[in-house]
C-alpha cells in the first residue's frame, strides 16, 4: 500500500452546515488540497507564479459513506488511477482513522491559455506522472510511522 | 422539454480562483441552490425549522465542458433522473445562454437523526416526487417567456 | 433615502454552519456582491477582462445585530461613506424586511500591478464616484416599487 | 511576547480569487481557525456535541497590509484583547515569516438558545479566560523553537 499519498486535515467550523455535518461541497476542496500537497511532496507546484500551463477539471465525483463533524481529524489518500496523453485522473479515499468516509475522483486536463482567452489542451509534461508516483512511495512509510492510527 | 426547472444565477467574484475562472467546487453549490429553488417552487423547504428528516448526499458528480467567468449569467436546469424508496437522484445541466458549461448529478437520501446522533435512512415522504415534478412543468414555460435567450 | 443601492438575496444552505445560522464570514461575501451589483447598475465592472487596475481591500468590518437563517430573504443597502484620492469606503446595512441584521464597511484601494507582481496604489478613475452615486439615486425608487416590504 | 498563540497554515487554491491573491473574506476564516485551535490547545472545544451554549460573533474586522498568494505559509497570532461579562474580544496578526499581512479582531458573545429559537446572551463560563491565556503562554515558546523563521 505504498503507492498512495496521505494528506492530514481537521474539519473547520466554516465547513459545516446547519445539518451539523461537513457540507458535501467541502469534500471537493479536501480532494484538491490533497492533490496539491502531493505535488508539493514531489517538489512541484500546480500553479507556480511563472506558469504557462494550467490544470482545469474535466470531471469530479464523490460518494459519501459517513459524515464528518466539526474538529474531527481525517486523512485523504490520493492515488493516480488513470493517465492519458493530456489528462490525469486521481482516486481518493477519505478516512477518519480506519473508518471510510467516502471515495472520490478528479480528472484534470493539461492546458495552455490561447491569446484570446480560451483554453487549449496540451500533452502532459514529460516525467510528471513518474515524479508524482515517486512522491507517493516515499511519503507513505514516513507518515505511517508518525501516525500509526491512520495506517 | 417542460419537465425541468431552471435556476438563474450570476457568477460572483469570490467563486473565481487565481486561474481566472469559477472554481470547480462552486458547481456543487450551484446544483444545490437549484435543487432548493425547485423545492421552494413546489411550496416546500428542504430544511424547515421543525424538520424531523434531513437530506444528506449519497453521491455528487460534475463533468466540466467549458469554464464560467466573473459576472457571467448562467442557469442550472434540474431534472429528476432517478427515484428509489429512500433516495432521489437529480440531473443538472449548467448553460450560459445556449452554451453547455457542464452536466452534473446529486443523489440524496432521506434520513432521520437517531438519538445517539447517527443518521438512519427512511422512505421518501409520500407524494414528494410528484410535487417536485409538478413544479417543473409549471415553472419552465414561465421562465421561457421571461428569458427567451435561455430556452 | 434615495442615495443608496439595494441588493436582494436569499440565504443559501452552504452559507449556514452547524450553529444553524449564517456563518459570520458570509456577510463579507454579501457586502462584496452588493458592491459589484452597484458597479453593474452604474454600467461598470470591477474586473473587466481587459482590466489594468484592481481593487484590493484595505479594511473590512461587520457588526452583527441578529442572525440570518436558511432561505430567509434579505437585502444589502450600499452607500459611499468616504472617498480619498486612492480609496473608496462603502457603508452597508443588511436588513430582513425592516429588521436590521447588521452594519458593515469595506475600504478598497485602486491599484495597478507592478511588473514584478507587487501592487501600486493609484488615483481613482475620474468620474467614478459620481457614476456610482448616480446608480444609487436611480436604482432605489425602482426597487421600492417592486418590493415595497423592503422599503 | 509569550502571551499569544500561533496557528500555522498554508494558502489553499480555493481561497484565491481571479485577482491572483487570497480573497479578503478568507482572512475571517483564518482568524476563526486560529481561535478554535487556541481552544483546543486549552483542552476545550468551542462547539462540543453536548453544548448548551454557543459563541456567535458580535463584531469582526480586518485591516489588510499585504496580500497572501497560493501555497504561501503564514501564521495567525491570537491574543485576548478585551473581556466583558458576556463577551471575549480576540486580536489577531497574520504574518508570512516576519512580514505583517494584516491585523484583525473578533468579538464573540456567550449565548444560550431560547426555546423559541432566539439567542440569549449569558455570562462567560468561570475560568474560561484564564484557561485560554494559559494555553497562550505554554504554546508560544514551543512553536518559537520549532519554527524559528516565524518568531
Amino acid at each position: 500500500m505504498g503507492t498512495e499519498f496521505r494528506y492530514h486535515r481537521r474539519v473547520q467550523f466554516a465547513e459545516t452546515d446547519m445539518a451539523g455535518i461537513v457540507h458535501f461541497s467541502s469534500y471537493f476542496r479536501y480532494m484538491e488540497e490533497a492533490e496539491h500537497a502531493l505535488w508539493r511532496a514531489a517538489g512541484l507546484s500546480i500553479a507556480p507564479s511563472e506558469a504557462t500551463i494550467g490544470w482545469p477539471r474535466v470531471a469530479a465525483a464523490f460518494d459519501y459513506k459517513r459524515p464528518l463533524r466539526f474538529e474531527e481529524e481525517f486523512h485523504v489518500a490520493v492515488r493516480i488511477s488513470g493517465v492519458s496523453n493530456r489528462t490525469v485522473r486521481y482516486g481518493f479515499t477519505v478516512r477518519r482513522g480506519e473508518t471510510v468516509i467516502g471515495h472520490g475522483l478528479l480528472t484534470t486536463a493539461c492546458v495552455t491559455k490561447r491569446p484570446e482567452g480560451g483554453l487549449q489542451s496540451v500533452e502532459l509534461p514529460e516525467g510528471l506522472v513518474e515524479r508524482l508516483k515517486g512522491a507517493m512511495t516515499e511519503q507513505a512509510p514516513i507518515e505511517a510511522i508518525v501516525r500509526p492510527a491512520d495506517s
